[in-house]
């Protein structure tokens, strides 16, 4: 089925394969008028590249994307956005190995029972890869959200056994593992050396934070906001987990101890004394920051001999080679973020005819 | 928007508010010939039913569901099943409480935003009885899914504090909290009576178990079985938090340790030796169970005062009287199991034509 | 597969069977704060029901609906309007000749392949009875047109070979076929008799005609208003062609004929010379009235002995016994009129985000 | 909002302007195993190359498609397949004159309205150019039907006033208008060469019979076949009416002319003694040919002198010089018969599972 779309409005195709031609993403729905450069994209691709550290694959990928449509003089037109990063280190290596038998924790034996075969380069379609679309649109949806006042900040919370203490938003880029804690991002650096040693590789968890949040984005039943939220956070490959707000732990609290108390601010504006809820009630944004955190599982791909079967149903041993990341937290956090975006600028265009007197407004000029 | 739609080929939409003329769902796409009683889903409805026990609301509402369509000489037609459950115990009693300013926890400040009123009496729309639709969808869902070799299993894995330790399936429907240890109950209920007397309410854990689910159910970008699933929990009131198979551990989890081997059954048949991803790789179903847990927040209907804001924007205190579960994870059980039903019929629907070879199948009666 | 709704922002979804319980539709994602009453829905109910002349059936339905959910103190809340008929008059009639085999130019060969079996009694779901839930949304969807100062206005245009040849919008409602021409609807009612007495039937054109529409909806491509506007009129059983503006004689015109100069209005605005377009150029609303026309068959349903084949496959004839109308074209006028207005509402609540300047009007309340 | 794609579950997303980078489209949902070679979508894309008569424009495109996705050894996926043709003969030429004012019988007000500016320059968005998107699925669609041993044959009609006559497939191909009949070809060249010599210009109509239909495809109500296959032919430019079998005709016949009568054919197998319903009954395939016809207006672009507005509001003349087809019917054919075999892709997808056996036969393999 056509599962490669997310939004309804605001609506995202990514395409494209690992050792394809490229990878790409069309961007439907995006108002028109919306200053945008191939840099800011590009700004937010860098964000997940290859390459960077010795705790990322040492697949050499400038990952240039091209805006093939829907910019003219500078601004979005209101059509579809198409952007490409063409695939240029494709080594020619040995696939033999993945062609002939199911890598554990991955897709391979799922794709073969669905499809009948699978291109089995590299991932194929489930390699992380795919992500790089989604980073384009969620640097457009980024730049939308921006003009209505609302940022996000996504950053690792966790790798492994170690996570945060303290939190310096300055620090998240100026360590290769995304941490807003120095200290906890050098321990964490030992223990991905470590899992490397034992040719092991490790979980972690991340964060996002949306400030500046509007009000009133999100439906009350299916569409809520955390819902398509989770949805959103989920269809990232190796995500396991979604909470938001205080999530789950929020399952041992009290009502007494979980509800946030609405009072005023300065301004005399509504705003709430705590924030247990993640800056949404009822499945519609309250205006507080939006909080979400998402579990992903360790790198199945790991250099250790593993047991499993063939295609034609043999027992047989595995031992994986290539580019791995012994962890793929870093470089997901800008997917998470773009995904966040993503959806919540979908859920704004989605609300805007909630009122009729709004609809008045755009239609009549009032 | 139109939020209260979810699915795309087995697509059910739910309407109705807590005290208007009822509550119903329209299900779609249900295939031609499926056996179908009123009584099959009148038991799953009798699951979430109010006034079981004393931890669940005193609303004596019956709850009779009537079919309004789409089923013909005992079975479907194809067409859409319609339906509905009228509201009977609509208590004559005061909102003005509610009507005058925002309770915490509670979706009144965001509906407030985004429509510019609301439907204050008992919830409206966000009320628990609008699941009432999806339990009967999930009734529908499940005796598909049946008809395939699917059965689900949900229960409540912990209340507050509590957590299951020892799992009997037969003890589930045995107490009123609907978990699957006898002793593991007592205890919750006595936390329960805890939380009653001092005016406050729990949160809780449910877990849904997937047996006999078949491989190749998902898609491998934005619907993926899980995230699709996540969406679906997601999207039940009070859910903070959704994960799959291993989930949060997963993230402080190694490689070598999460990844599941692949084996052969005694039949020969490919399946894992152990199950930490859940019965899902890359978005796709592998043919093990499927395992999740929701995180439900704590009732946020609690007696004690608590401090607000009126609708004008004057600070207030507020003190909720009423009909309220001490704890919604107990009602809530089939509302897990029923979304879990819905998410899946419509993958495996949706994911029928993937092959070549099954399109030739259906359509040439090869 | 889920194919009973209509509208991706104002969203419809009809259910329900000739011989069933009741029919219905639910309305998701019409705007909050419209002022609505069942009277309003009651009143274009009216314009569709049987016995109101001799030339439509004599079955005798009050079709008194009942608004179930969606509305609060008389205006809509913004969450699903549930709206009901209930059938009161299936008559306990033989069905045993249509469910024995395939009648001439009716649904009934393809529901049996499709679905394997069907609901025979009184066509089942392709039974005209499905429009009740079209018009009941048509009702909301002309409500919230109106606020926008667009009025809509369908009408009969001709029947068999009986054309119009004067325009009087008083006339529509004085004459049992909604002919804005006396002295066509005198031939038509003249035609119409021949055609009973032959035990034959009629087809019909309907024209539908939109004042005020705002310029600016519909969009470039796919989602074209006058895309959308066919798909919504020919999914009116019995439509065999949709055309706008000129339509068809546009085919056999020049451009310097049929090229609609601009021009202004007395008020300075942007206009028309003429309307060829019907008040739609490259998909989107250019301010003219929309102009719309569809081609009715003729009621396959006569009491002439036809032809056909049973459903076991051998041949045999049929005579069609019971209520039918000699043309179902009357009738139609006000469906037509609700699957247009129905239209326009979606496209122009999807539209309303086609700018960023308004989105920043709508959130940020500029 | 998002309107550049069609389709449930084989669903296509165009992208690109006349004047920007490219043009493409990814077409998502196509059944893996499916035989796709990138010269079968470049046959097509031929069909729809500018400069192959004197009839056509002069623009000098190869119009070379490159498949970057979904392709692996020769076979779909099941993944996205991405295509896209470059841009190569973007003439920098002086758009002054469009961007000024409204060219009549364009898209220009519409988009300047609903957006605020536009791509001016050679119709942006709504440039024939879109169209390679679409004829390039269709080729993929086409092929998918091919397997099913269903064909397409679309081709020229009529031309202004000259229709054809007679009936010769392969003369189609044999003259630069896609016409059956080589005399009203020869009547339509001279009828072509008097519009020239006018600066002026001609509509058409275009006829697209399918052949081998599988009955059971659409569904009863709003994703009729016929209804998707009226939106999928309005979406295309200049389309101003769609018709199925006898389409308007209809309106003026009679029941005992218009039915057809069931009959059994030499095997025994259920056919229809005439075909006015054109293949489709009540919104579902019947098994008959599938005949349907499009009418396009005169190509709006046109030499002489037009009286039109600027977009400041003063009232001006315009004169639109460049590369203009005098008919666009001739290129249009191969649009009309992809976005045919889409929709007929789609529904044949979506309806897999209409049946409880169906569902069973394909995840249980019986």
């Amino acid at each position: 089925m056509s599962g490669s779309s997310f939004g309804t409005i605001f609506r995202i195709t990514t395409w494209g394969e690992s050792h394809g031609r490229g990878v790409g993403v069309v961007v439907d729905g995006c108002p028109a008028g919306l200053p945008l450069q191939e840099e800011t994209i590009q700004a937010f691709l860098d964000r997940r590249k290859p390459g960077q550290s010795r705790y990322t694959t040492k697949r050499a990928e400038a990952d240039r994307v091209e805006i093939l449509s829907g910019v003219f003089e500078g601004r979005t037109t209101g059509t579809p956005l198409s952007m490409v990063v063409f695939n240029t280190d494709q080594r020619s290596r040995d696939y033999s190995e993945i062609a002939r038998c199911y890598r554990p924790g991955h897709a391979d034996y799922g794709f073969d029972v669905k499809y009948g075969f699978r291109d089995y380069r590299g991932g194929g379609r489930s390699s992380g890869r795919e992500t790089i679309g989604r980073v384009a649109a969620g640097a457009v949806a980024s730049q939308l959200l921006k003009e209505l006042g609302i940022t996000l900040c996504a950053y690792t919370r966790s790798i492994g056994p170690v996570t945060i203490r303290s939190f310096s938003q300055d620090e998240i880029a100026n360590n290769s593992l995304y941490m807003p804690d120095p200290e906890a991002a050098r321990e964490a650096e030992q223990w991905l050396e470590s899992c490397m040693q034992q040719k092991n590789s490790s979980g972690g968890l991340i964060e996002c934070v949306v400030h500046g949040m509007i009000p009133g984005a999100g439906d009350p039943v299916f569409d809520k906001l955390d819902a398509n939220l989770a949805r959103a956070i989920m269809s990232i490959g190796a995500v396991k987990g979604v909470e938001i707000g205080d999530g789950f732990s929020a399952a041992s609290s009290t009502g007494a101890d979980n509800n946030d108390a609405f009072t005023l601010d300065e301004q005399g504006r509504i705003t709430k004394l705590s924030n247990h809820a993640g800056g949404i009630l009822g499945g519609i944004s309250d205006g507080s920051d939006i909080i979400l955190r998402a579990a992903f599982k360790p790198t199945p791909s790991i250099a250790s001999p593993q047991k499993t079967v063939t295609c034609s149903g043999d027992p047989t041993e595995i031992v994986i080679h290539g580019r791995h990341d012994p962890v793929v937290v870093p470089r997901a956090v800008v997917v998470v973020e773009s995904m966040t975006a993503v959806t919540l600028a979908d859920a704004l265009l989605c609300g805007m005819g909630s009122r009729l007197d709004n609809v008045k407004k755009v239609w009549h000029h009032d």
